[in-house]
């Protein structure tokens, strides 16, 4: 049985996967198709471990599978740690949406006072 | 003039503060009303040093702002990088979608299967 923590563990693993640039890189590469870690180190300047390094990372949060081809074990995305990712951050949905209404409201006085005062240009 | 090295990096800081159950705790409580130092606390088996650490790690990354009152100085949400999180994982959304897709095909088949082969109990 999956228990809150365990969701929570791995909520944290996933957040760890993602605090870096290079690993959102790789995940948006993947997104589009498989790939080696060969093709996946080419646009970066990296080195293979490097790049391996950031691929274990990947795959321990369950953000990456690898094929069993002995010699190329190509990478893929399983973007479901994603899934739980986006309903984690919609749950705040209402905290930002009253914000930027509060900065609409706002502006939109700003706005008005300056066309009180003359001010329209 | 924003650039998107800034905005990679600001998701990084985002993301990184994340990666704890305790700070994602604060958040929560957060979202529901303003707070002090002492009263986020209250909940957690922490020092006051402990939480300071992780209220501060929330400010640097945009999640948590102070309030200016010299004794209490309270916490408040701060929803906006959370917004980005959801963007940012959004886009894969076809791609999870597509994933859950694939397994209701494969449950639906050896469902069917089993249905064929009479072993519906």
């Amino acid at each position: 049985m999956t228990t809150t923590v365990d969701n929570e563990n791995r909520l944290s693993e996933t957040f760890a996967a993602l605090a870096n640039p290079t690993r959102r890189a790789i995940l948006a590469h993947l997104a589009r198709d498989e790939a080696t870690v060969n093709e996946l180190a080419a646009p970066f300047e990296l080195t293979l471990p490097a790049i391996s390094k950031h691929i274990k990372a990947l795959e321990r949060a369950g953000l990456v599978t690898r094929g069993h081809l002995a010699q190329y074990r190509p990478c893929a995305l399983d973007a479901s740690p994603l899934a739980e990712v986006a309903t984690w951050a919609e749950q705040y949905r209402p905290v930002w949406e009253a914000r930027f209404d509060r900065m609409d409201d706002y502006l939109g006085r700003l706005r008005s006072q300056r066309v009180t005062e003359g001010h329209d240009d």
